[in-house]
């Protein structure tokens, strides 16, 4: 009984992981183009995944280098992801070490390919989770409901930062009625061992 | 500027948490049916919110006693959920201690209320990550295309429990592209602490 969403050779499975990753980071509408990044705490948030590179089996976030998450990364570099497909109903789950990278060139070279109106949250004054006197987006008030211009959102590449992971584990689970399927691949002596398992 | 998904007034607001908290309990199809949990590890993996009770402060997931959540919280009785609801672009961050309940009260009545259906991936034989020679479900062969009957599903009732996570911290975000909101809500000296903060 084969399922269309997948190859069971664990070489084509893998093949099929990188090219969703690689489509989430291509569309915003694929529904690997978020996923849900737990540090250590633990804590929990969505992230848009802004990176992918499988020769190096790496993936990337942006973050506000004032946030949480940058706090929790320092104490404990390491991070879980984990991506979800409602349609195909197929959950990817990926864990790694992390480097931070601040006005490196990895830094300087996403915040150039970035959009100035993804650029916006890094000019809000406080940083993330800064107290505010009532509901507000802490943005500057000429910039409340309108993008900021490339030269007004210069500033906030001091608060940018990436959040690169070196994955060493995938965990893949296709849910079916008949009976889920799962496998997870560990990167162990310089290649993915591969591991059917139960769901 | 105010914004029709949630009053601006705190208490207002934290009624509406739980009030979308007790939905994703009642209804499959609710944005909060579903939440990211995330353990010590750190590790993520999507759960199915089965027990809401607001007087406790108190939202439970269930397990199975052998998946590796379980080791997890054993080592950090801690855990962080992330709901999101897609079409109001509302996320619900949430964190507390953790209880894990099995063979108590609890466990029994979560076990008795739940259906046959979702009761069969407790029956696998090995329980969640154990190895198996090829893509499978490991289930018991003759529960591989159909339901338990309330018989069959009897022996899943062992590696059965109930994850109880008492809060203690909730941070919500409402995205908006005129600037996003959010307010933290903290459990002290026995009320919620509020706080607008910034997105």
């Amino acid at each position: 009984m084969s399922d269309p969403r997948f190859p069971e050779d664990p070489d084509g499975l893998l093949d099929e992981i990188w090219r969703r990753l690689e489509a989430g980071v291509a569309s915003a509408g694929h529904p690997f183009h978020t996923a849900a990044l737990a540090t250590f705490g633990p804590d929990v948030r969505t992230v848009v995944l802004r990176r992918v590179e499988r020769d190096l089996r790496r993936i990337c976030c942006h973050t506000d280098l004032r946030s949480r998450k940058v706090v929790q990364l320092e104490q404990d570099a390491t991070a879980a992801w984990m991506f979800y497909d409602a349609e195909d109903r197929v959950q990817l789950r990926a864990r790694g070490a992390v480097a931070l990278h601040a006005t490196d060139a990895l830094a300087r070279a996403q915040w150039a390919a970035s959009r100035p109106g993804s650029r916006r949250c890094y000019l809000s004054a406080g940083g993330p989770g800064a107290a505010l006197p009532s509901p507000g987006s802490g943005l500057p008030d000429g910039l409340l409901d309108r993008r900021p211009s490339e030269a007004e959102s210069a500033p906030g590449e001091a608060n940018f930062a990436v959040v690169a992971c070196e994955l060493t584990e995938l965990d893949w689970l296709a849910l079916d009625s008949r009976g889920h399927r799962r496998a997870r691949f560990t990167w162990q002596e310089g290649g993915w061992q591969h591991a059917w398992i139960t769901p």
